[in-house]
């Protein structure tokens, strides 16, 4: 399979929420349709879903149900990857009772703080000792990793993630991370994202 | 001004929080320096920062004071603008005690929910009956709004908070939202981006 671009994969989601509200009595869908719904360039949606497996017909679009399965399909929906919360704060509390990772076939299984009254190993989501990282990303073959610290320690906390072997790391604190090659992370600035729109 | 190109916009709070790690022993600081700090190709640096007024001196670079400067001045961080959470689950609790969003100059003044068993009009984050919602706009003179409701209401809410005058919205619910010109709507969905980092 061809090398997808990281912002026609940001944009796989969007088409899938999308296709999945039409519902059974849409069969077809055209790119036209796809690209007025979402407020997107015809072009560029038929660009995005030619990297999947999923192949449009003049005139008569795309079969919505094949087309929810290639893009899942590119998204590894239905490979099942656990993934766990370094922080247990606010935000990291309330990212371990979300529901919606499941839906991409990822659990968050467990979280990790050095502070420990939080600590619990006997709940559903069991928070353990952050000390214990390397043992819990065995246990728990934990593939991702998101980290919910203050700003000041997220450098740290992220080499101890990546020499645990874990390679991919979604962080919410807003510090740029060095991370060896092969490692990839992304940001998530709730705080930058609000102040963007603000901008706007 | 020129129209600043969201994507560029979007990588604005980068680099100001790149630049404001290197302290003051940094005076001036080439393109060039904040591309590779940041993974970013030098000509692209070079053009988001033309849209600023901080102008860069060839073999010196920029002011770093200076470029901060007019970085937040674009992304209006010392115009104060209130926000409200509407939907106060534990995604929306977290929100009203994250800290991060004042160094844009934005507050989350408070919540507003219809559930009865979460208002507390008197809290230090006071949360409100999401009947109140124009009156509280009124009140707090709320500029932007952050969707924390489920997923199948938060088009009802959407148009509650464009009707209630409010033009700017930040939704978690990752549902395409409709809303009339004028009115921008920035979609923060966590679980699509653990998912298109885990398809990395």
């Amino acid at each position: 399979m061809k090398k997808i671009p990281l912002i026609t994969l940001e944009r796989y989601p969007d088409y899938c929420n999308y296709l999945l509200t039409l519902g059974e009595e849409c069969e077809r869908i055209s790119s036209g349709a796809i690209a007025k719904a979402l407020g997107l360039g015809e072009v560029l949606v038929r660009k995005d879903l030619a990297y999947t497996d999923c192949v449009g017909k003049p005139r008569l679009g795309y079969n919505r149900v094949e087309l929810i399965g290639a893009l899942r399909s590119v998204l590894k929906c239905d490979v099942h990857k656990n993934a766990a919360v370094i922080g247990v704060g606010k935000i990291g509390h309330a990212l371990l009772s979300y529901e919606r990772f499941e839906k991409y076939g990822i659990t968050l299984v467990c979280g990790l703080d050095e502070n420990p009254d939080v600590l619990d190993e006997n709940a559903a989501k069991p928070i353990y000792d952050a000390k214990k990282l390397n043992d819990v990303v065995k246990k728990y073959d934990i593939e991702l990793a998101v980290i919910c610290v203050p700003d000041f320690c997220a450098q740290t906390v992220c080499d101890e993630i990546v020499a645990s072997g874990v390679k991919r790391i979604l962080t919410f604190a807003p510090t740029n991370l060095k991370v060896p090659d092969g490692v990839i992370v992304r940001y998530m600035d709730l705080a930058a994202n609000l102040a963007v729109l603000a901008s706007c």
